[in-house]
């Protein structure tokens, strides 16, 4: 049973709309706060997108997954999991980037990280675009290459942009792989589809072993059977989750920077979060929400309960 | 077949975007109007959204369902009932609620339904607020409760808010089957899901035989397995269809303060309502659209185009 | 082969924000210009809406369609069809229309198709609302009758509106039939649905042997089996293809005049125009996008991504 | 006095956000009605904008206008005016256009102003495009050509457009000289500004004796001063007051389709209306509001507001 | 000099748009905070908008306005002043309202602010609606009636609405002034306009001595010589200063529920607050800014602009 | 004489909202061309937002200013200057940044605008943010340092943001001083205002001989004054006009992402940029455009007014 100084705001006390909004209304633990060392999951904000090759606006994503966050209620509808019963989730705040330089942003992410990962706690985290993933990645992959289940409509396994640039929202898992950080063989991509430029990073992926699953396998196949053999992949061991919100169709999440039409729908978006249960869960995280593609904030509230679902999964009683 | 004088007025005569916005350009008959007992039923809007908990707005509902409902057309193009020519349909208007008294707003409700019931006429309301359909139950429930098929992704079923509100957006059917005007082991709710502080409205409502359809179960069985069992709960007697606008996945009704993402799409939305076909209906109601939330307007239209479907149920050619 | 002149300028280069805004990045080779004549598939846009009945706004649809499809890149990612390598591809610029004057804009448009036409052109057409379709289709068919793959929630067969006009985008389909441009034996219509006046615009095509697949029939046999039929309707001959971007739900293509709700997602969106794949394609469009409805530009982006589809299918590799 | 009848629903009976909303909560009497000869000033919706050379959407305007007029209330704040009290208003209604043709469209609202005129209503006009004025001129002219107060960004007195089509927004007075229905010794333009593509209107007008009020000489001299002049061209004769919405700055009346930057702001929108007391007001419009392009309804506000002052100033105790 | 303790986190060393968001980055110092005796200036949002009798939406104002107030600097571009610097500030947290409740919400926040009182914390409040300000008067008159200075385009001294409502966002300071709360010989409204049911506030008002300024003589006197009228009439002693967001015309401020339009625009809004140094000011509060009605967020930054100029006044180097 | 060659497309033979969206409907004649020697001036998009410390967005700037520049037509209303007709004019397309790397996209620039310089064009820029004023003026001041004339919120003169970054969007003439790009004795800036972290970039540029002109001065002594002031700091040399959209209030051009309240209204906006006339103007810029803060387009249809107001100038006809 977790720590009662862990427990959410209840709407039933201040109303969901009240209050300085802290995600899903946790108490605000930052590094060097004394009940730091007490957290077992952490939610992060990485409010950061110079990765972003189109159109940006992830940097806005924590701000709004936050406010969006307070929707969310103390109990998992569909599995009865209350998580912040069962272990200490606390709102970590958000790591400070530099906009205006990819290194020592990359750098000030990797740093916070590891001190996460050195207190124990598994970070939950809001991005940011998916460039973000690298320096998470870079810090929680000390003991060896993780696996990932990997849910987008975009390998970003392309090698470079630009005429050379390593460092993109489309290479993350290309540095990934090559830094080991990432064990390929242990690795799927599930929701892949759109138009390309070429298959140069799809190449690359299955010449390493990594396992894609197109849209249209995933929809032929179903979900259970799609998840089953992710979990077959992962192989019971410590394995990354990323989950770009553009994996969704742009209907159900317009407020994204590189959305492609058809896919999956909002009930499929939960479901493929919860069939995570099971999972060795080493950390966590929904990237390029654009608050700015869309005001309304129907894709943070999307958001935020798919990171509800992968909190429970973390919690091991999904 | 129905007076000329209650047919609504076609867009090929006056476009639909003009004229003045009755619900479905029907004529408007309030109460006190000489054809009012010539109206078998009666389209009213509830503009009132004092019981809500969350984010107000289904106050403005009923104007912008007029609006939209403009761009109703005499047939169902799927069953190709033309419910205008069956029945005399009117635009009764709206009860004028108090914004700043719950319970004189909850009496002007009654009072009205009251009139609408003496004079023969069954209802079919535009809300507001789910609390709306607690004091039209009283009116319509005089002669014994009645059974429900709720739609929605909330039970509506819990005890009290907020230090002990007994009456809210999130209470009405409780007080409604503790005053007698339901009867729970006639009352089947379709569709809930999402996040939930506990379940102590579930607990309630099970104990009570309230049949509750999960949205789990509700797309692994399929529309029409469900809705056979729905047409079995009301038993061929006088029932309420009441039908809150967040069943549907905000994708679809994104006008709406208390969303939850992962539910039907619109196509669902009306073959749920198409399949009330047979079911003895004593009035239903289509609340919680919140235009502020939904400024294009796709919730309402969606919205009336859910009611048409209800009308066509209720003229007993469905 | 394509010849690199016709190539679309790489997002890799010039990134996808940049640059002036023509068809998939094409080069713009407007009528006129040398090298007109190596086209083999022309884009074309035709801002007219002078035949909308209810809520304007397509005369705005090829500026937004245009400025999405820079988001369009070189392959397909189902089918790994690159179509500009395939065939020689270009953006021809848009027809003037006369905005006050509907015999005057359709003669123009006429004229624009017969000089296409003329240069051995596929015309790829954006609209403009659905009575585009008709000036279009008397430049197409000046060899005979097409047959017609029509995507639509409406039949657009209807005699006339408003006491005797004959030329809005309600009846586009009527005229052409009375006009020998279409074989009605060879018209499939997928995706009919929505209330109706009357059916006297059914009565005709089904008089006329034109093949109506409403949106349940659609759903319940599916997109293979529906579309095999197509095939098989158009029969190997020269065939048009229409989509009016309502035939999708007004979820994923808010930005339309007379939307639907009820209607197929995205993905199958997508999926009925890849399964074109074999038709002999004598041109095709896509219409009745609404910007002034739909300013986020989702539906744009859908309409370019169909566009795409359709277009991999005329290179006949599909 | 006015009959009780005419007086508008009050919003602390029937809150503003409720009821069916017609023009300032006016009873609803179109001709026929047996009220209709004791009507003073009637409001009357023209949904057309088959006059627009750019961007569409006024047909929407009586709409929103009439869904924003019910935050209107009883008493001028500013001159104390309760012009409900002083004559008979009502709401006549829309004019049904043929969106199909311009001609027909015309006859129709000429013969409904007939109607108007005859019966001895002054019409109080909502648009509709600009193009609107000059059937209502044609029908209250009969007693000879009128005076005219005009206030817009653009003098509307162009000859033709897209190679010589004579009815368009843009050219309604021009024909109203021609025709012999507007003195253009007695007309005043307030407001002119933005680009053009030359002077063939100002040349016209001021070659016919038409005092043109650039914006800059508005705002230099002040809306006291100006006025005086447009009250002194009037001359005490009947006079017609024209009032397009784009006259006004786009940061207060976005949702119009020709806008100019550099206008009015929404005080010296009112004030201008409120110096037309003392003006023979023989009919008045407020054209162009276009809802597509201001969902917000901020720009509707912001006419009605202004309606409002004209109605006061028809009145005669402005 | 602040004890640094108090001072907001710089946007040079976390990005504006990262950080959980409390009013203008202060900490956060609910009452029970060790560090709460030391706080000068509290900021307080009450989210709560049950006095609304129109459009509700302002209980979501706090959010929004902590959201915006994240792009405030440090310092006065216009005066120098340094706030932070000067006095100890924080964010207090929100009053936890009662949603069902008119009474009950208004005794939580009056024993909020009692507790503020007793702590010498002087209040700055982002509302909620103006119905909030009779409770935070409440507390804060304990010592004897204010004076006010109240920018607005409404009085808010109506007796009641809706056949006897006593307590709405129009009634606030009838109430304030039956209760001894307020003298009205030191009361001073500024920016009245727009239409009305009657006179019957603005007779009150005058008949207890409020000096009523309406929008005409404000912008025919200026600013300077209105503000030097308002200090006066504060006279020196403890004063309230209330600022509706509606006295700000809807051009800049569209936000709110009950706008009026012809107001002052976003410079004049800025200086009249300015303008308030050298007043004694016992607390102050901004409300009705809607979120619901001004998705972009503009008035909610307009609405933290103006909280920053008073803040800066209630320093006492203004 | 212009040559008709780079005339505009006329509204009158397409109509504004047809055709491939140049920039003015000019002739797009890239650096290549063959017609590029015979430009005097050019328009260029800058779509590079890299230096963008808060909320980004200007890359998407040029596509549209494009869009919205289709509506400006040939002839300045208040001046009766006709650009292009006096000289030739056309859309010298977009550089291409690179989104991933700050210096790279400024050498690329300073490399654009190298050839336009040689070429003898002067360039009028769409922005992109502030930054890229550095490399152009790179290009520009081979010959010596010029003279600015400099419409903004901010002086953008800070030395570095983050820790050290020194090419960010607050940043580019601190550096431009610095390289001797601009003598800043013939530097004025107008319309600064707004909260800051410091005063350590007014204090650098008012020790170099900066002058700068806050918007309360602005506002006090009026345009007509200001701007002579600032043509005298130009001295009738070479002077570069650099206007940030900033410098108007957010009412009137919310797209931009460092908003500041309190500035000068859209009339005023036009009129400082109409009183360059007689400024030997060697290159001019309109910055920081943000769509996503603006999808109504409302701050890119002022920002191609105020570009053509720039244009009309530096024909020398002004």
């Amino acid at each position: 049973m977790s720590d009662p100084f862990f427990h959410p705001v209840s709407g039933l006390e201040l109303p969901r709309f009240a209050g300085v909004p802290s995600f899903m209304r946790l108490p605000v633990v930052p590094p060097g706060h004394d009940r730091f060392a007490d957290v077992d999951i952490g939610v992060i904000g990485v409010p950061w997108d110079s990765g972003t090759t189109n159109r940006p606006g992830p940097r806005h994503g924590p701000r709004q997954l936050r406010d969006a966050s307070t929707m969310i209620r103390a109990e998992n509808g569909a599995t009865g999991v209350r998580p912040f019963e069962v272990v200490n989730c606390a709102d970590l705040g958000d790591v400070a980037p530099n906009p205006a330089d990819i290194a020592d942003s990359m750098a000030r992410i990797t740093a916070f990280y590891e001190q996460v990962k050195v207190a124990g706690i598994r970070p939950l985290t809001a991005g940011g675009d998916h460039l973000s993933s690298l320096p998470i990645l870079r810090a929680l992959a000390k003991d060896g290459p993780l696996g990932m289940i990997h849910f987008d409509s975009h390998t970003d396994f392309f090698h470079s942009y630009f005429g050379g640039q390593m460092y993109t929202h489309g290479t993350p898992f290309r540095r990934a792989v090559e830094e080991g950080l990432l064990d390929p063989k242990r690795v799927i991509q599930i929701g892949i589809r759109g138009t390309a430029y070429d298959t140069e990073d799809k190449d690359f992926a299955r010449a390493n072993g990594v396992r894609l699953v197109e849209i249209e396998e995933f929809f032929a196949r179903g979900i259970p059977d799609v998840m089953a053999e992710a979990r077959e992949v992962a192989g019971g061991r410590p394995t990354y989750v990323s989950y770009d919100i553009d994996f969704v169709d742009p209907a159900f999440a317009p407020g994204t920077g590189t959305p492609e039409v058809g896919g999956p729908n909002s009930f499929q978006a939960l479901c493929v979060a919860r069939e995570l249960a099971g999972v060795d869960i080493a950390g966590a995280d929904l990237v390029e929400v654009s608050p700015p593609f869309d005001a309304s904030g129907g894709t943070a509230f999307l958001g935020v309960s798919i990171m509800f679902e992968m909190l429970c999964a973390m919690t091991g009683k999904g």
